[in-house]
């Protein structure tokens, strides 16, 4: 394996292969996978392109630990949403911001399509991954990621993580 | 060119570029050389995640050699189905679940985008490449595509190959 | 750095990162950003895959120069076009078509959905980014990108580049 810390496409190749797997664990319905892609201590948000411009802090959803993730996937099960959608993330590819010392900012843009029990598909979601990631062992983990949303009318209540 | 057998990231970019020129084969109505991505001997299945998820066998379409391909593409050509519409697939990074002397076997998300004459675009079909592929000699050809869509409502009759 | 001349997933990687740059200039509303992925004499044109197939040469935008391209911004920024909508460019992996004493000619998949203030989504383009590419001093820029719109309904008398 290319050493990733000096190789450019090995780093890009390295975050892009762990987004497609952290989209697996939630199309696919392994959520509870997700959790795992984080560190323990991390920043999870999902906002509004136009809450980011406006400068509010707020998100629509936030948790500061893998331990507040497993609890929104224990209230995703017994909320069975599962029954009802699912999802199918495309992503384009990582966009490198910096890399300092093991930790990566990088920026990934993404569409979510919702398909429907009913068979109804929808574009749901669209907008970038703001992402600040720990490599080591040859491993990616989440520090923060920031799910910034192109619409600010995300269905946020019942919905799956992005 | 690097060793594809241990090289993951030259593995996936042999994966991803073969993808890309087989999305371009239906997308650029080149129907003739889509079976040409195929093995001889060959399983191409269309089916929904419904349909997987339930034990089915069954698919909305099925083939077991290239020369079933080869026909497909004949009847469709019969049918004029280009006059009406094309395609355009978007995918995301081939995600690979094992290799194993020479046989990869790797998932990978799909969206197709279907534009009318008349100049409508819809969300066509979205869902998973479920594949098993054949490495030899710097190529890679399909041994099985299964193509998984999120939508039990898959138009079929008359559609061009996903 | 892998040497791009000799290494095709590194020339690949490069045309990759400038194409998702090229759209982050775009998304992120940094538009004047955007005159400079092209050489100074250079040719930008947005046309349909109907006009392209019958052979009319033009496009329902052209530009022939770095300047022309500026002039667009210009006018753009005056019409405050960001005001009412964003675009949010997904694609796949450039697919390498011939490399020749440092020109590249490619062709892409793009889809790009647009987002309105009312927060309103919508498919806005989906089609082929055409393009010769020129590399130099591990730096790649668009001598030629012919934007091709499987729809021939492209809202264009206010339109972002795309």
């Amino acid at each position: 394996m290319a050493d990733i810390h000096n190789d450019k496409g090995a780093l890009i190749g390295l975050l892009a292969d762990t987004m497609e797997d952290y989209a697996r664990a939630i199309d696919l319905d392994q959520l509870e996978r997700w959790p795992g892609f984080f560190e323990e201590k991390c920043t999870y948000k999902v906002t509004s392109r136009e809450n980011v411009e406006a400068g509010y802090p707020f998100g629509v959803l936030f948790a500061d630990s893998r331990g507040m993730l497993a609890d929104r996937v224990r209230s995703l099960r017994e909320a069975n949403i599962y029954e009802g959608q699912v999802y199918r993330h495309l992503m384009g590819r990582p966009f490198i911001l910096s890399v300092d010392n093991g930790l990566v900012q990088a920026e990934t843009s993404f569409l979510i399509v919702r398909t429907m029990r009913t068979g109804e598909m929808s574009t749901f979601a669209a907008g970038t991954y703001q992402d600040r990631v720990r490599i080591a062992d040859g491993k990616a983990s989440f520090v923060e990621r920031i799910v910034v949303c192109d619409s600010s009318r995300v269905d946020t209540l019942l919905a799956l993580p992005l």
